[in-house]
Order: structure tokens, then C-alpha cells, then sequence
């Protein structure tokens, strides 16, 4: 099954457009954790498992496992989606971005090594950086366009050039897709130019974190970022969920605020139709 | 010792400009390290024993390792450079790019799990991305600015913008960079446009790939980039080096192969002086 028909379906299986980011911490871990042997892989696993009921993806961020060296958990993690899940998605969070064969070694990283469904990359270095990402038929490729930090102004959207980089990337994915591989990573902070790329790209599908603690407004970014079927969104949550609580009930207190999540979302899109 | 001062004593203790690229292909290995329990450390390590003599970096490439699960190695191989060859500069190619605590992680990836000396980073995501590098105030952060690549033209060098974004890339991490820590990535491809950096950056030092099989010109890398001192560029050859030769040899080759690039290059900046 190719990637956008993965998409489809488990947007519409599960009525929900909610990624849960996970991106363990060890000091946030609860203490009944923290001495087990693979503690990210046990925090996030019983993540998984509570928020799955209500959301379509999981998006597992590469950096919280790598700077602690725990690459086996974050392997065993998506394994564990995988075979538990088979039907979300599992975005990898790597923004990788290198030329050549670099960037075959990490397209290889994430699709084979890791098996992810999907990777987030850097478009810096131009499409000979993405093409050996398409020659993975049935996975995603998401690509950094309208960030949600404010300090990606300087270049994703100065105001001095005939069209800004944002929709230039924007405008340049849509073109490379005619694999039906790409998605845009596209910041709740900013939802009246995530209407713009969306009117760029059709209904290429758009992964948007920023909502909650960044301070994206969740209304707006529905308003300007559905597609015309209601979908075309991956909403992305980590820290609101994942630390929602923080005793030995932390599982349920994530799986709750997934769910506060999902009917907020649909809540909203139901008015929008 | 902060990290130009670093830079600045190994170019003159050495006499050399030459960055060896650590790019391990496990297919490419000579026959008698494939079935070693760590081979791409015992390559790596033997190309470092034979070209350290005539070099003044090494840059081992973070996919390479990552693609196949043995970061293991790298951190090994990082080591020990480290240990054995102190004075010499040890940069980690991984060119992250995240923000808040993510970018803060993948500082931590590349400072303290791998103890680089410096890292490569990708700029597109904008200052707060790159803050969290800075806090290791004695190590090198490497600026993506203008890749080797052909590719990269669409977005480093949009035509119709009032600047392109690599000098805009260039003019505002001179402007971040009052604490020394900072160099940029200009590829050998472009060898004018390294000439703009240099005006653009002053002295800061800048990292050249794409000399060798990307084809980039020797002379006029040095013609363009070399700063007031004769000095000021890392020149990063790989597959040039590190496969010169494939049997038994192959580190004596390889070591040959980075004598004759230091000796080049210092016949054309004598030349130049």
C-alpha cells in the first residue's frame, strides 16, 4: 500500500487527525522508569498504547534517543508501532538533509534500519538531497517548509524576494510529487501562510506542529489547512500529551488528552463542513 | 583552548589545509577488516594513523555509521582522534537541524556523546536552532552556506532575490558570530562564490568539499577562499583519500593521497603569497 493511501485510511478508520510527538526526556520520566533497562522504550511504549484509540500516527523525534545513545530503543519503539499499530503511521523526526550517497545512508537509516513509514528532511541542499528518499516507493517524505519557531522568518519568509522561500519549497515539492510520496511540515504558529501553501500544494498532506505549547491557534490552522475532504492534516502533539501526567498514572492521563485533542479537532472540522 | 585557536595551531604545526572525510562504505572495505567485530572503526582508524602526518581534520559522516547501527564505531573512531591526535580537529558531518530542546539534544549528540570538536548545521530553520550549539563555547559550529552540489542552486542562489540566501546565510552567521565558534560550509563547485563568502565573513574559517570527484578547482578554491593569512579553509577530500587504495595498502595509499593534496596545496598558496 502506498504512503498517501496509508494516510487515507487511518484518518478515516480512526476519525482523528492527531500525531502524538514523542520525545522522551529522562528527567520528565516517571520515577518507576527511570531504572528500568530501556526506559525511553517502556515510557513511550505505554504512550503508544494509551493514545492509540484516538490519534493516526506517532512521531518518535530522533534527537532525544541519539544524544543519550539509546538508538536500540528508538528501533524497538517503531518496531513496536509497527506490529502493534500496522496501520498508523510512524514518522520518523530525523530533518535529515546531505547529498549523494550521505543521503542514501539516511534514507537507509530511516525506512530500512528504523523501518519508519515516513522521515522528516531538510529541502537546504536542493533535490538531489531527496531523491534517494523516492526511491522508497511506499514511504513519505516530509520536508521542512513554514517551521513554527519565530526565528525562521531570516530566510523561510523574507519579505524582500519575488516569492519566499516557504512557498518556493512549497511550490517545488508539489512539483517533485508526482510519486505521491511528499508531504510539508507547516507551523500552527503561522496558519494564514499554511493557507497558502495548502493552496499551493492541493491536497498534498501537511504535518503541522506548533499547536499548544508554541502557541498555535488550533481553529485557524483547521480553517486554513484542511483539505477538501476534511483531512489532509497530521496535527502534531508532544509535550501536552506525553507529560500530560506524571505519576504511575502517566498512560492514561496521555490517552486522555489525545482524546480532549481528537474531539476538539473534530469538533471543529465538523463546523467547517 | 577555544576552537579558532584550536584551528589556528594544527594549520601551522602541520603546515596543512587537508580535512580527511571518514565516509566508510561497508561494500568498499578491503576483504581483510569486513569480517573484523568492528570494522568501520579499524578502517577509519587506519586511514587516521596515515594521514595524520599531513592533515589537519578529520570529518567522519554521521549516516554512514547511523545507516547501519554502528554509531558504536563512531564514537570510538572520535575517541580515538581524540586521544591520539589531540591537536587535530575532529568534526562530526551530521548537519543537524531542530529546534528548542530538540536542538539541544543534537548538540549534546555530536559535543558530549560523540565529543566532536565541531558539527555541521544546517541553517534553515533560523538562529534558535543554532543557540544551543553555542553553549559549548569551545566548539565549532559549521554553517551550511553554498553545498558542492548543483541542486542547491534552486533555494542557496535564487537569482530573482534582492540577495541569495547563501550570502544572506553568510553576512548573518558573521554577524552571530561574536563568540569565535562559527565556520561555513562553501563548496569547491562555486569557487567565485566562495570568493563572495570570504569578503562576506572576513577571516572566519570556512569547510570546502567538493574538491576531486565533484570536480571543484583546486587553484581557484585558494585563488578565492584563502584568508589575509594564507590560511582559513578546511579542505575535505573523501573517496580521494580514503579508497586511493583497496587491498592490504590501502592505508599506506591513503596516506599518499593526502600528502600529495597537503603538498598541492601549499605549492599554489606559496604561490599565492
Amino acid at each position: 500500500m502506498d504512503f498517501y493511501a496509508k494516510l487515507e485510511r487511518i484518518w478515516h478508520t480512526q476519525d482523528s487527525l492527531v500525531c502524538v510527538g514523542l520525545d522522551p526526556d529522562y528527567d520528565r520520566l516517571p520515577e518507576q522508569l527511570k531504572h528500568q533497562p530501556q526506559p525511553y522504550f517502556e515510557f513511550c511504549r505505554a504512550i503508544v498504547d494509551a493514545t492509540a484509540p484516538y490519534t493516526c500516527a506517532f512521531k518518535p523525534q530522533a534527537a532525544h534517543f541519539a544524544a543519550v545513545g539509546r538508538e536500540a530503543e528508538l528501533a524497538a519503539l517503531i518496531g513496536y508501532i509497527k506490529t502493534q499499530y500496522p496501520d498508523h503511521i510512524a514518522l520518523l523526526d530525523a530533518k535529515r538533509g546531505d547529498i549523494g550517497s550521505t543521503a542514501e545512508y539516511y534514507a537507509q537509516e530511516a525506512y530500512v534500519r528504523y523501518g519508519a513509514d515516513a522521515v522528516t528532511v531538510n529541502p537546504y541542499l536542493g533535490k538531489d538531497s531527496i531523491l534517494p528518499y523516492q526511491g522508497y516507493t511506499d514511504r513519505g517524505i516530509v520536508v521542512l517548509c513554514r517551521t513554527s519557531n519565530p526565528a525562521s522568518n531570516w530566510l523561510q519568509a523574507r519579505t524582500e524576494d519575488a516569492q519566499p522561500v516557504f512557498q518556493q519549497v512549497a511550490a517545488t515539492v508539489a512539483e517533485w510529487n508526482d510519486s505521491g510520496q511528499f508531504m510539508l511540515v507547516a507551523g500552527a504558529t503561522y496558519p494564514e501562510e499554511l493557507g497558502v501553501i495548502r493552496q499551493l500544494v492541493g491536497r498534498m498532506p501537511l504535518l503541522v506542529p506548533g499547536i499548544g505549547a508554541q502557541g498555535g491557534d488550533l481553529a485557524a490552522v483547521l480553517k486554513h489547512g484542511l483539505d477538501d475532504q476534511q483531512t489532509g492534516l497530521l496535527i502534531s502533539s508532544s509535550r501536552n500529551i506525553i507529560y500530560a501526567g506524571s505519576d504511575d498514572t502517566f498512560a492514561q492521563a496521555a490517552g486522555e488528552a489525545a482524546k480532549t485533542l481528537q474531539g476538539e479537532i473534530n469538533t471543529l472540522r465538523n463546523k467547517n463542513k
